[in-house]
């Protein structure tokens, strides 16, 4: 079934935004709630995000794909698997959606709509951190893709449990989420002056990812083994 | 396989009050343990009622739908799935399972059966917060059960999982469960005046659900893409 | 397949044994760990064992049933899916499994190898804890057995891991899990004259649940609904 | 499908290399954020890694089985499913992608590259915790791929996160895994000294639960049950 553009693109805005309210709300709840204990804090924002990652792809996949993120977009075109004229449109609407969700977020919390963050997040670490971070996220989505492509929005929302802990920065993991978290001066939030940095690290994990899976998944022959 | 009314409206009454039984009961053994930290008393209230909903729609889905929400079974009645004769009774016995869940968690917990929250919970943010929360549970009950019908009973465990921390009001998402807390004074109460603006709220959050899956989820026809 | 009696034994005392191990292990562990903040403490507890009955479940279903408790045996022989002589071994591998299970944690951390709780767990609100949280296992599984089977390990598991937070008893649910807690002076532990009103709840909680499903889940007839 | 040597090493090693980076990069995060609160961070550490894994082997089990574990290529070895040369070369790569995994963890965590722990993990009750760690991992593994295949991700996963807490030495239960470790100065690490006795436990598990899953699972005959 292919849908048209319109709901593709309805689908990528409404999934990126549904993932950063929750992002953004379930941080500000967290940190709110936890009384300065900041490990609990992350578990209270780890937990509800890799849970909403697995129902948005099970509801949107179907439709666009449930990208929600611009990475991964780019390692489908790389793949030439989206023409590059819906890669763009849809790195917009994931653009704009995820700063809707961050609104939405804000207004649920009764908090100023749109806000400039100025959490520090840069350095040579928390960079690899993130081409590490995106490696891993679009390596797991195209190894899945391959072999059990219904566990999907299972492997990602686990691989995303597993990575808000396991790196420095948290693993943002996705231009979009990065871009729309500058505008939250709140636990999740990233300065802007950090951003362009974070972007490229994730398009770097990206495209070694897309590289090393088209090397793993060529179609096995028969070796002397 | 159809079952007749009363097995129907038992599944939802008895479901309806396991659910309330988890909601309230973890929330009182949650914020009596966890010692002022209230981050760590709602994980102790998130985890147990997420558990239980995917347990609960697996058992009674089958029977009744697994609705054990008012806002749910509105949006089944909108789409003509069932009578407004059944829908009305199903909303019944939500109501009335719920409250004897309340009140079992009470005997469990060796308190008040029937008592009077005095928790606040209302302003135009909370509201904002029940719309969404709503229609996001409405949203994933219909679009998963498009795609994938076994998946609903994990992907309604997860969102209310996300949603409890991504929401300032936690996501009640629920009219009966919103009528029941009222008659609990304990961590997952809401004071009886503010339940009609939470119900409002809700039924407006399912009512877009409605709309919006009727364009999103309308068969798609081949389009000049 | 059918399996041999020996071997069927050989799973239920296996994993009652794996299944006490863990409840009385990550029971000492959390309450060590965690400072004195009990919900805390609890959460460490709760996790383990939810996750710990998917395993078993998976691992011995197939050769024995995986009962592991013998308010489930009783169930069983009631619904006659179990002979009188059967019933009768697995309930005694199952509590000396149980009582090896209590050991193995014991000498895994280090402590007295047989212990005895002081823990009062008593009392009608209790009781009538321990009455619905074996109620709602034993639908669980008759529920779930009906519809679909394969996901018996996830519903008990998760089932389990909301019990432990919404009844006062945090749910033992189980005769052969009550009398071997009550070998342990630690957080789990049970003291051993209160060990025989659990029993009798949980046989009470069970007995109901065989009465309900057969009605709910008799086979349906069309009526005028 | 047979994949060529280089590709299954490859899998084996970058498999390796995710699990260790998690267990060692969230149990700095973890330790950092934990304020001291040790429940917490075992919590911070247990679920990045019971998600990892099951990640890990959706991904890499179709390439080579997705071991990541001497201890389990040793339990495939003895049923003669692996060669004697593979199982080598299996057994040095996962050493190699471990040490490679703790490696990137302190390169995201700006800490030096490689350091010695000073952490004791000594004693009788620890190696026999070792044993029955890792003998429960091997059962579980062995019996799930018997049953159900496709459930292994998830039965490994949920073991580990069990193991985690129930098991005074917190379930290394994987040779590779321990010597890595040896090589972090933090949370998760062990002492150099204190690893020999670990492996030789760990493999000793292994054998255990190869000769009785080999009687548990051998077809059955009739009976006179």
């Amino acid at each position: 079934m292919t849908f048209d553009l319109a709901r593709r693109l309805a689908a990528e805005a409404l999934g990126t935004a549904f993932l950063l309210a929750t992002v953004v709300g379930s941080g500000i709840m967290a940190e709110t709630l936890a009384g300065g204990n900041v490990a609990l804090a992350l578990l209270g924002n780890t937990i509800p995000t890799g849970a909403i990652l697995i129902v948005l792809i099970i509801m949107f996949g179907p439709i666009s794909g449930a990208h929600f993120n611009p990475a991964v977009t780019l390692a489908f075109a790389l793949k030439r698997q989206i023409s590059l004229r819906d890669s763009g449109l849809y790195v917009i609407v994931q653009i704009i959606g995820g700063l809707l969700g961050v609104i939405a977020a804000h207004v649920m919390f009764d908090v100023t709509m749109i806000q400039e963050s100025v959490k520090a997040r840069t350095g040579p670490a928390q960079w690899f951190a993130e081409i590490v971070a995106t490696f891993g996220l679009v390596s797991t989505i195209l190894m899945t893709l391959r072999w059990r492509p219904d566990a999907v929005p299972y492997t990602v929302g686990l691989f995303i449990t597993a990575a808000y802990w396991f790196t420095a920065s948290t693993s943002f993991a996705n231009p979009a989420v990065t871009i729309a978290r500058s505008f939250t001066d709140s636990f999740s939030g990233i300065a802007p002056d950090h951003v362009p940095a974070f972007v490229v690290s994730q398009c770097i994990g990206a495209a070694i990812a897309v590289a090393l899976a088209a090397w793993l998944l060529r179609p096995a022959r028969e070796e002397g083994k």
